[in-house]
């Protein structure tokens, strides 16, 4: 599907030279060329799309002044580089596309400061939000957590590149609104911060929003003032299942319309299905089913979780319970969490493909949007699953299919993501462009606006070296 | 305090051709050179450090495709562009530096579209936020409004280009939370459209956020799709009275630790003393006071209100007075909302200037910057005040003086800006940059940040003719 052009001008014997210079910067423990290794940081399960191509180092950098001074050597031998931090993304984002090295940031994981007075932490980019949560948790930060919840192993320098959400964008919006400020390394070596830690600014352009969601083809985050919020009051979680993905969304889309609840999730029934294989121990219906969680101070919670009951009962809810319960409330929402990893249990065979779509409409467009989707998939012969964000529009449509249906699979995927299009809606809502939607980023985006994306590309990259490929191709 | 370098290649004999072209194009009603109306384009009471450059044609177009064909004329006789919507920006972001045209957009001022279910509406930027609201309540979008609230005669346009906030951006966020996607015409005349109607999309980098903010130096917007909230439920508004600054600033910290109310605001006592000059018929007590705005379903509002006043009552309190009057709320937020205008009445002459800075810092740093600021204002022999988005860490310092003593006011001014970048704040919270933050600004992005805004500059206007001379230099 994704045609790699021809190559930058990373000639080979400049690859001994560049190793020389890594070696003199690094500890022997901070650089590795393990061809196991090397294949984990551009193969993963969630980008079966990438092509084979694999970074000959992975270096560990410690610092800010690390990550400087390697791009100023990759920048003098003209060597490609991929970042690399949870390893959760997908449609190959991470993957590289001409060998060169991948910046690891796993020795860079550290939260180096929390402002309890202004709800802010100061973080490197390789803390995992998961384990930034549970620190905050035990220590000073109590009572605060970082919102933004994409895939459980994602890490900040990934969630930045990304610009991801997760289940609680609904409430809290995407990781855009959570970042104060950025230190960025840029293809040539320049640090630049992008603002302190006020929660508003206007001092020029927008240069952390540029760098988000740029999938590490602009620079490389290598510090990031977050702010936190107040962990919600009361949680409770519904679950609400229904005979009908159209009886399911129109629940959920009154519960939007009411501006009500934390999170509102829907999972169709072969969802519901890789939820049972994966997660033995409790046995859910394997129907169209509501994740919702409310929260709030007094009876916020419950009167809302009422609301949403009146909600789901008027659309044909076959079940509906809830529970404040914390452990409850956990277990329920980590099936909800688990769901990515638990689709691919649905592989036959460990060669099978995990491909997804990641399309987002208006929210009144909600409901076409994934019936037409369903009635597309009956017939495929192989698993496919709708589950998403209804809150924000966004759904997920999963496919599980061995190696030789990849192109009737993608055929697929694609007529969900043009659909999307037809609907003003977008090819990707929060997994990002990589390298399986490049391609057709021109359908939603046009020709002129892919031309100011590669003038800006070239602008802050101008040997194209920094994730080539992704997002837009380097060459026109 | 600025100094204009040299100029772009803006050859006059230019300009008679590019007039011919730009009468072929539009009507003659469409094209006004009366020297009055050129020079209001340029010189405006809030913009009074703008530079006497006055563009030579005001341009009214009617459509997407007019813009795009004055931009082509212009790219074709290297003629400067200035956009212009509702002229209520400060510190010269509007004013021509270089002579040119202005692009006007009062004739494209209106809602296109109102999206009842998705809450969205797509709009013209000629249409102010104060009537789209009004034209909302009358019609279809019953029940919804814009939350983003700054000068209330600004425009869409312009709130964009300057990525405005207002009293609600405690509660809202500015205006970047409240763009779904834009139309950009780009300084060769190319069309962009950012994006579709979704709530979220990763779909490349954020070109809307990077529009946004970027003070018409990118390109000139020419429609945009906003979200709309839904329209607060028993809006009560607080006003609280002290007896120090400090003491207000305390109970403010504390409304906005505990995460409650709309919009917590505070006024200095000079800023009440011009709204009583400016406002006879309510006498307001002329210390420093909070305006407060608590709403919500049910007894949220008058709960809410309940906390603030034992937090101000704890914080020496002098009078705390409470409504929930429709009339009576309307009317002591317009005492507010009005600030600005009636902060011009303290001129002694109409040739005093209205200067202010618009300094932000991390809320746990507020008091200590209000008072430090309070204290070197003392002695200054002209009129100065502080009052602003606490909520936010934002303060306007305002100051009304004799052109003789601009020199004394901008280094005093410059100290307050200065101050809050030493308390990890940034030199403007909402105001924007242009002609006169642009030499400070270095100072709060570094010479590498500087570099990186040109550089995206230059890639998207490469003959430097969108409002030049704003944000950045031009020439390095």
């Amino acid at each position: 599907m994704t045609t790699t052009p021809s190559p930058p001008p990373s000639i080979p014997s400049s690859h001994a030279l560049a190793l020389d210079a890594f070696t003199t910067l690094l500890p022997p423990s901070s650089l590795c060329t393990a061809p196991a290794a090397l294949r984990a940081r551009s193969h993963t399960p969630w980008s079966p799309a990438a092509p084979a191509a694999t970074p000959w180092a992975i270096l560990y950098p410690s610092s800010t002044a690390d990550v400087s001074a390697i791009l100023q050597i990759c920048s003098k031998y003209s060597i490609p580089v991929t970042g690399y931090a949870g390893g959760t993304s997908l449609g190959g984002a991470l993957a590289a596309s001409r060998q060169g090295v991948c910046v690891d940031f796993a020795r860079m994981d550290r939260v180096l400061e929390v402002g309890v007075e202004d709800m802010d932490v100061r973080v490197q980019p390789g803390v995992g939000w998961v384990e930034m949560n549970a620190l905050l948790k035990e220590g000073e930060g109590k009572g605060l957590f970082f919102p933004v919840d994409p895939a459980p192993g994602a890490r900040v320098g990934g969630m930045i590149a990304m610009s991801c959400s997760g289940t609680n964008a609904y409430r809290y919006g995407t990781m855009k609104a959570w970042v104060l400020s950025l230190t960025v390394v840029l293809a040539d070596g320049t640090v630049v911060r992008t603002g302190g830690r006020s929660r508003k600014s206007v001092a020029g352009y927008d240069l952390k929003s540029l760098v988000i969601g740029s999938e590490g083809t602009l620079g490389l985050v290598t510090e990031a003032v977050l702010r936190l919020a107040k962990v919600p009051e009361n949680v409770h979680v519904v679950i609400a299942v229904f005979e009908s993905i159209g009886a399911a969304v129109q629940a959920a889309l009154g519960i939007v319309r009411e501006g009500i609840g934390e999170a509102v999730e829907f999972v169709d029934a072969n969802g519901m299905r890789a939820t049972n294989k994966a997660m033995p121990g409790v046995v859910w219906e394997e129907k169209p089913t509501l994740f919702l969680k409310f929260a709030g101070k007094g009876e916020i919670a419950v009167q809302e979780t009422e609301i949403a009951k009146k909600l789901c009962y008027q659309n044909d809810c076959k079940e509906f319970r809830v529970s404040g319960d914390e452990k409850q409330v956990e277990a329920w929402w980590a099936a909800r969490k688990a769901l990515a990893r638990n689709l691919l249990s649905m592989k036959n065979d460990p060669t099978d493909l995990f491909l997804s779509a990641d399309a987002a409409v208006p929210v009144s467009k909600f409901a076409q949007f994934v019936e037409e989707t369903e009635e597309e998939m009956r017939g495929a012969g192989f698993f496919c699953g709708q589950m998403g964000h209804i809150g924000d529009g966004n759904v997920h449509t999963a496919v599980v299919c061995a190696e030789k249906d990849r192109g009737e699979a993608e055929i697929l995927l694609n007529k969900v993501r043009r659909r999307a299009l037809r609907l003003e809606g977008t090819i990707t809502g929060e997994h990002g462009v990589g390298l399986e939607l490049r391609d057709l980023l021109v359908e939603e985006v046009g020709e002129s606006g892919i031309h100011v994306l590669r003038m800006i590309k070239k602008a802050l990259d101008p040997k194209g070296l920094l994730n080539v490929d992704k997002v837009v191709t380097w060459e026109c």
